[in-house]
Formats: C-alpha cells, sequence, structure tokens
C-alpha cells in the first residue's frame, strides 16, 4: 500500500476534506465509493451495483420486519388519476407543485422526422409521488366488513416528486422507497400502528445502520400533506444538519372519507376506517454515507455492507497457491456469522496493483481488507486492514486467530460506528433558552459558513403560534419533532415553559435544526 | 366440506368450466384466487398479497440464479428523453406507439379551480418501455477498456406500454419485470450470454413453475426491435395458444453505435461492444394460471406458492388445545424441507365455516389443505386434501406420517404437474406437411371458436419469404420460434423441405401457433 505509508502527512483518498467542503466532499465521497452517479434525466440518478447492493440489504432486512409485524407486499399503479388528486385538499396541495405529468400515449414523427407526443389522453395522469390516493380507491372496494380488517400492506416501489434542486441519494426526482399503507377499525389501533412502524424503522436505523436518531411527532407545518399526526426520525449529519430518514403518518379518517373506505362494525353500524401510511426510501443510503464516511471515502457498518470482507491474493508467477489458499479462507470466514448472519466474503482477483485494490476497496467502505501472498501462506498468517482505523494500521494475524474471531471483530466495530455516532449527536445537542443564544447557534463563525459545518440539534420550548417566525426563515432553521420522552437524550423535554419565540406558554421542547 | 359432498355431480368453484369459455374462466379463476383486478388507470393491474407473494417467490429464484451467473442489480431512471429513443432506429419504430409521454411538471388549478398540467418540459420524458437506450448512455460512458468488460447487469423495474386490448397479467400498461443489460468484448461471448439467459430461464420455469416450454430462435419479424437475433421461450396454455414466457436477446453491435459503447481492447484498438438484453416479467404468473390451473380455481406447483399448506383448526368451544396442537404440527413441518427450502405452513384462524375455509383455500390453489379437530387429536392423525386431487379426495393420516412424507408428497405433486403438462404440450405438437392440413389445424370446429380452444403448436416447413403470408394473417397464426435442437420434443427439426406458404427451399422446421 504505498501510496499510504510512502509520506507520514499522507494524502487523503478524497478531495476536499469534509472539514474544508462538506457538501462536496459529500458529492465526492459517493463517486469514489462508486454508489450512485447523476443521469441524463433532470434530477433522477443512477444506482450503481455497489450502492443498489446495499438498498437490497436495507430492502431485506426491512421487509423481514415488516413481515414479522403482520404485513403483506401488493403493488398498485405507477399512475394516479388527476381526479384521484383532487379528492384530498390539504394532499393535493402539498403535493401539485412536484407532479410529473402524463399527458399523450404515444409518439409520431412530425414532418421533420422529430418525434412528437400524440394521442392525448382524456384525463392525464401523474407518476405516484405517493400512493393514498391511488390505495384509497381500492381499500374502499376490498372493505367491507369488520372482518376484512385490519388490512395491513406495504409496496416496494419508486416514485417521483419533481424537485428543482437535488442532491445524489438526499433528494432525487425519482426514488426507490417503501410504503405501508394500513386501514384499522379503531382509532387506537391506527394510533399503535404508527407508533410501531416507527419503532421497526428506528431500531433499523439503530441495528443496521448504526445510526442514532430523535423521534417524535412533527409540527403542524412539518406534517405529511393530509395526516393528522406525522411521527419522524431525524438523524444528526457531521455539518450538524438533519436528515429525516423516515415517517410514519397517522392520517385519521382523512383519506377514509375523501375514499369513501367504509366498513359494517360488528356492532351493525356504518362506520370510516382509521388509516395510516409509513416510508423510508433510497435516502438511508445517503444518511450513511454522511454519518459515518471520512476523508478516506464511505465507511459501511459491517452488518448492512454488501460486502464485509474482501480478500486480496497477491498474485505472482505461480499463483494456484495463493488463489486456493484464499478460497479456502473465504469458506471458512463464510462459516462465521455476524449477529446469526453468515459473513460476506469475496475475493478480487482482479488484474491491478495491490496498491490500488486496497485503495479501492478503502474507497467503498468494505469493513475488512486481507491481504494473502506466499509469505503470509508460509507463516499460516494474513494482514489485515480495518477501515474504522487507519488506513496503513494493518497487522498480521494467525489465519486461525483471525477466522475465529471475526464475527466478534465485525460486531465490535459495527458497535463502535454506533457510539461514535451516538457521542456526535449529543455533544451537538443543546438545550437552549434564549433567542440569543439559539441566533448565535445557528450562525455559522469563521470559515464554518463556506465549510457548510455548524449547529446542531436546538431543544427548545415552542408555541403553535411561532410557527413561520421571521428568525427560523432567517437561519433557514425548522422544527424537526417534538421529541417522545423526556429521557431519551438526557434532557428534559416534557416541561412547562415559554415559547422563545412568542412568549406564550409552551408544554414541551422541540428539536430545532437545519435540516437536508 | 359440504359445498363439495352434498352432490354426486359437484358444482364446481369456477364458473364458465374452460370448456365452456377459456378467456372467461381465466378471469374468474384469478379474480377466485384473489391474484389481480384491474384498476381505475387504463390498462393497468392492483397487484394483490396472494399474486404479489408468487411474484416475490419468481423474483427471489431468478435473483439467486442471476447472482450465480455473475450478474449484480442496479437501476437506472424510469424516465428517458424522447432523443435517445431516437438513436436506434428499429427500437423506436417498435415501441413508439405505445409510449405514455411525460410533458409537464406540475399541476396548477384553473379559473374554475380544476387542475391542469403546468410547466412544459423543453423535452418530453416517455416513460420506459424498455431500457436499453438509457443503459447504454450509461455503460457508454463506464465502458472504456477491456478490463471494464463483461458488465453484467440486471434491474428489477416497473415499465409501461401503452396497449390498447389488456388482460391481467397476460398483457397490460404497467408490468413488473427484470431487465438484464450485458456489454461483452468479443461477439462469442455476448451470444453465449444470451443463449446462458435463455436456459437460466427456462430451466426456471420448468423446475420452480413446472411449465415445459420450447424454445428457439424468433423468426425476423418476431424479433425484439433493434436485436440482431431474438431467443425465447414459449409455452403451450390449456387453450393450446402459445405463451412467450421470456426472450433473451444478442443485440450485436446496434446499440454500441447507437450510444457510442467502444472499448480500448487489449490490442490497443478502439472497438465497439457486443451486448445481450434479457426479461421476463408478471406474465410469468398468467401463464402459471393457464398451465395448471382447472375449473376450482388455481393450481400451484408447491415450489412457488407463498404458502404451501394451510393447517385448519376446527374451533369449538375451548380451541386452546386445537390451535396448540397446530402450532407443534406448522413446527414440525417448518422443520422439513422441499428441495432444500424449508416447507411453508400458515394457520388459518380466521372466523368462518370450514367448508368456506376449505373452498377458498383450494380456489387461491394451496397445495395442501390440513383439518385439525379434537378427534383427530385423540387419534393423533390429521385430515388432509392435496389440490393435485378431487376436492373430496381427503384423507385421514396419522400425524408422524403426514409430516415425515410432506417433502416427497410435495415434490411428487410438482413433478405430477409438469409431467402432466409436458403430456398435454406434446399431445397438441403436431408435424405438418400440407397446407390444408395446417388450415384445418387451426380452425375451430363446432363449438371450439365460442370457448376459444383449439390448434396447437405446428412444427412446419417455413422460409423467410412466407412472413406476413395471407393464410397466416387469416388464422392470426404466427411463428414462434425455431427450435434449438431436434431432439427436444421427439420430432425432427433440423431437416431439409419445402416452405409450406411459398414451396421455397427450407432448412428447419419452423413451431407456429396462435398467441397471446
Amino acid at each position: 500500500m504505498e501510496k499510504s505509508t510512502s509520506s507520514r502527512e499522507r494524502k487523503t483518498a478524497i478531495s476536499p476534506l469534509r472539514s474544508e467542503d462538506y457538501p462536496e466532499w459529500y458529492q465526492q465521497v459517493i463517486k469514489a465509493s462508486d454508489l450512485a452517479e447523476n443521469s441524463p434525466v433532470r434530477g433522477c440518478m443512477v444506482i450503481k451495483p455497489w450502492g443498489y447492493a446495499i438498498w437490497e440489504n436495507i430492502q431485506r432486512v426491512l421487509d423481514k420486519r415488516f413481515k414479522e409485524t403482520g404485513h403483506v407486499n401488493a403493488y398498485f399503479p405507477l399512475l394516479i388519476p388527476l381526479s384521484f388528486m383532487e379528492k384530498e385538499a390539504e394532499h393535493v396541495e402539498g403535493f401539485a407543485k412536484e407532479c410529473a405529468v402524463v399527458t399523450h400515449h404515444r409518439l409520431q414523427a412530425d414532418s421533420q422526422g422529430k418525434l412528437r407526443p400524440s394521442g392525448q389522453l382524456e384525463e392525464p395522469y401523474v407518476i405516484r409521488p405517493t400512493s393514498e390516493t391511488i390505495i384509497g380507491h381500492s381499500y374502499s372496494k376490498w372493505i367491507q366488513s369488520y372482518r376484512d380488517l385490519p388490512v395491513l400492506i406495504n409496496q416496494w416501489a419508486n416514485v417521483m416528486r419533481w424537485e428543482m434542486r437535488t442532491r445524489l441519494f438526499l433528494r432525487t426526482s425519482e426514488f426507490l422507497w417503501q410504503e405501508g399503507h394500513t386501514a384499522h377499525a379503531t382509532q387506537e389501533e391506527a394510533w399503535e400502528e404508527t407508533l410501531r412502524m416507527l419503532d421497526v424503522y428506528r431500531d433499523f436505523a439503530k441495528d443496521w445502520l448504526a445510526v442514532p436518531t430523535v423521534a417524535g411527532r412533527k409540527t403542524p407545518d412539518e406534517r405529511f400533506p393530509g395526516a393528522v399526526e406525522t411521527l419522524t426520525f431525524e438523524a444528526m449529519m457531521q455539518d450538524r444538519k438533519a436528515l429525516q430518514f423516515g415517517t410514519s403518518h397517522f392520517l385519521g379518517q382523512n383519506f377514509a372519507k375523501a375514499f369513501d373506505i367504509q366498513f359494517l362494525d360488528q356492532d351493525g353500524e356504518r362506520k370510516y376506517v382509521w388509516t395510516t401510511s409509513w416510508g423510508s426510501t433510497t435516502r438511508y443510503i445517503g444518511g450513511l454515507v454522511m454519518t459515518h464516511s471520512d476523508d478516506d471515502g464511505l465507511v459501511l457498518p459491517p452488518r448492512i455492507a454488501p460486502q464485509q470482507i474482501v480478500i486480496m491474493p497477491i498474485l505472482k508467477k505461480d499463483s494456484s497457491e495463493v488463489l486456493e489458499f484464499c478460497e479456502r479462507l473465504k469458506k471458512e470466514l463464510e462459516a462465521q456469522n455476524l449477529h446469526g448472519e453468515p459473513v460476506r466474503v469475496f475475493i478480487d482477483k482482479r488484474d491491478m496493483t495491490g496498491g490500488e485494490k486496497g485503495w479501492d476497496h478503502v474507497k467503498k467502505g468494505v469493513p475488512i481488507r486481507v491481504e494473502v501472498g506466499p509469505r503470509d501462506i508460509a507463516k499460516q498468517s494474513v494482514f489485515v486492514g480495518r477501515r474504522d482505523q487507519g488506513v496503513t494500521d494493518k497487522r498480521s494475524l494467525p489465519v486461525s486467530e483471525f477466522v475465529k474471531t471475526i464475527g466478534g471483530t465485525l460486531s465490535e466495530m459495527q458497535a463502535g460506528l454506533y457510539a461514535k455516532a451516538e457521542a456526535f449527536l449529543k455533544q451537538n445537542l443543546r438545550q437552549i433558552d434564549s433567542l440569543d443564544e439559539f441566533e448565535a447557534f445557528f450562525t455559522p463563525k469563521g470559515k464554518d459558513e463556506e465549510r457548510e459545518i455548524f449547529g446542531g440539534f436546538a431543544l427548545t420550548h415552542w408555541n403553535e403560534a411561532a410557527i413561520g417566525h421571521p428568525l427560523l426563515k432567517k437561519l433557514k432553521v425548522t422544527p424537526r419533532c417534538i421529541p417522545h420522552t423526556r429521557e431519551e437524550w438526557g434532557v428534559g423535554i416534557e416541561e412547562k415553559g415559554r415559547c422563545l419565540f412568542t412568549g406564550k406558554d409552551s408544554k414541551v421542547r422541540v428539536i430545532f435544526g437545519r435540516a437536508y
């Protein structure tokens, strides 16, 4: 690994550094790790194989959890009739400005041979920005009796929201997601579901992505269009901005009334159902990148990494012995497990220098790199690098010890990444009780503005009357959530006070932050 | 199961019978088995949970096979710029008439408050009917050197082809599919890939769906727009029509030239790559329905069934003993396996009569139904019905025997369904050597036209000059494929003869059929 040992002040793989220009660093990490790229379609990305493999892991784990909590998958149309969008007033208000509209159903060459849209549709369709309306229509036909309830359905799909300013994974016009849509006989049951799915998400972010989050209700200005309550869980990125990871909505009877979803209850009365919806997206990957990565590229928590170990054979003239050793090692490692799943290993036989190859896997965030050459085989040892340690801090380990301890090592790495992210969040979450302090907290000092790193989570008293307050607009700060519990982050939340912005009564503290 | 035993000439669950009105029977089977339904969006379907669970199994198995053959997944944009469509002449010619076109990116209320498309796009987009063009664009950037080859990528996605006459699963405007897109340094390698993926598909259809197929090349008139060769595999439905199950295309350098996908070869020369693409869709489910189902509804081959065994507890006053017994039985069955996969079992505790419940699972095609009541428990036996036997042919079996033999039973059912379908195909595949015989073969007699069951596969001599022959148009018969080998279906294929339609030389027999 010449590149890394040649000088004491080694070059990093990513330029600029996080501390120099955070947004540009993010783009460069994604490029260097080959996760995704912009496409020729405005605001849409191509998710490349390494990025998609992370998404496949996310899907696998979440899908299992959805099924364990009683849900089944189904699939509803991509297109939504315009008339459906109009049925729920807040909903259409929230999405009308970002809908891709299908107006024609064929192409025809004009007199110059240029293709033009042809075959105009009587009623245009929009590409689903979310599916409450089209699914609500189905539920109104499927649900007749209390025996048909609850309906617990999830959909894995692509959706489209025409965004003007896009950023890979964080905000793209098309993105991949899952959207759960459930219908219940009672308000209580629907509310329990809303809470349950937030927990499913949050546990997933914690246990698999190693991302700590704050969770709670959204303030009215931040609710999903058409929801009675929106629950959210939000992570803090390394620039101290908040990233909304996913949301779970209690929709009350709003969509049930808009789409006439009624059932005959046990008491013989016809009633509207109570519905929920909950979604999370490829944005997880952006959050993963921004939580753990460093100036050498992507850092992947082992549990979500497509591959956990790369074996790099040092190939000279006669390589058959080295390759056989690597194949055996791969099998032995795959017989080990991390939290009950077999360890994922691959051998990189590509024809390139060891240095280049090693750096490639550093940038891609592979948790463990193993080099194997004839001398290692002679000593029955392997040369091991960990992505959570310095690139040059590699150690020679006896093969048997390496194999035996691999599950523990990976688990330790996973826990370490979470602990580091959690410490960072705690360090940058502050209880704030004056407007001056609030303004200072969210005002960049010195180079902060240029590198776009400042602020954090401010826990302050708040009243609904503060919505739209000029200071918030000026600082580009928004309420992220009203946290669930006072214990969670070791700070007082459910306490009486005075709203920082209006001086009115406040019953609860709210977390404010700059947000993606 | 009162409904089934109350009369000797028992009613069937599906009306009309296959033999009365085949197309309507198909719709009714899908309805009764709750697989899917039409949506309010023209030509698009809702895939309901039971249907989607079959698709999930299809995805799981195919995805594993794709990965075993060296492919990785990725994701490309849903929308394709119009200018991309124009780059390959045959391609756009083939798809222009069925493209959904996006022309606007927002909705705005007019003076009456009606929503109208607004924000017209400079260049319209089409919703992908297939992705050769947008992927070709990416490949032209990704591929620089022979070291970058082969590129072996698959995508799971939704696509849209605006169809005028749609039928659930068989032909819908939106459908779900996978599309493989590969690029190779040499023609040979690309051709091998084209053949390999056809085999992957065909083995899957045989081993998992229990569907026998004929396979071979398409005649020029039936090729994919832009392909040099299209390989296909086609099954025979119970109405003796052909269903194209999937295709694998050798694209030569057509798309490489249209999208300028070049690489620097080892010999220092810049060359165009050779590409392939291959796809299969939710149509598999339609083919599954039409191959195995009967007048009582869906019949699912066990390996692809979402659930292989339903346990139906007979619930009286105190049901705890029965439920405990069922839970134990479920665990014991799940410890068994079918071809290496754990057996899939669920308990149906719904509050409805045993008869209703049993018929529900018959219609849904669950392979094994097990009834458990207090009397069965006393005898340590279970009452078992198999979907491949008469609905009333149920047997009492000792629990231990039932559990021990379940893997074998399911395997036998799977093989039995394949054998039956294969016998049907062979029986209706005929070597035909005169035009009169050909016409008679494809002309309905008596009630055949009304019930839409007639014809089969005709193996006849053929020459390219026969494309568009009036008799073929009149009979609505098309060449389905030029089979690969002479051995496969026990009939002579690669032999010299005279084209039935033109009298010109023929080197090979072609399979003709009426097709979906």
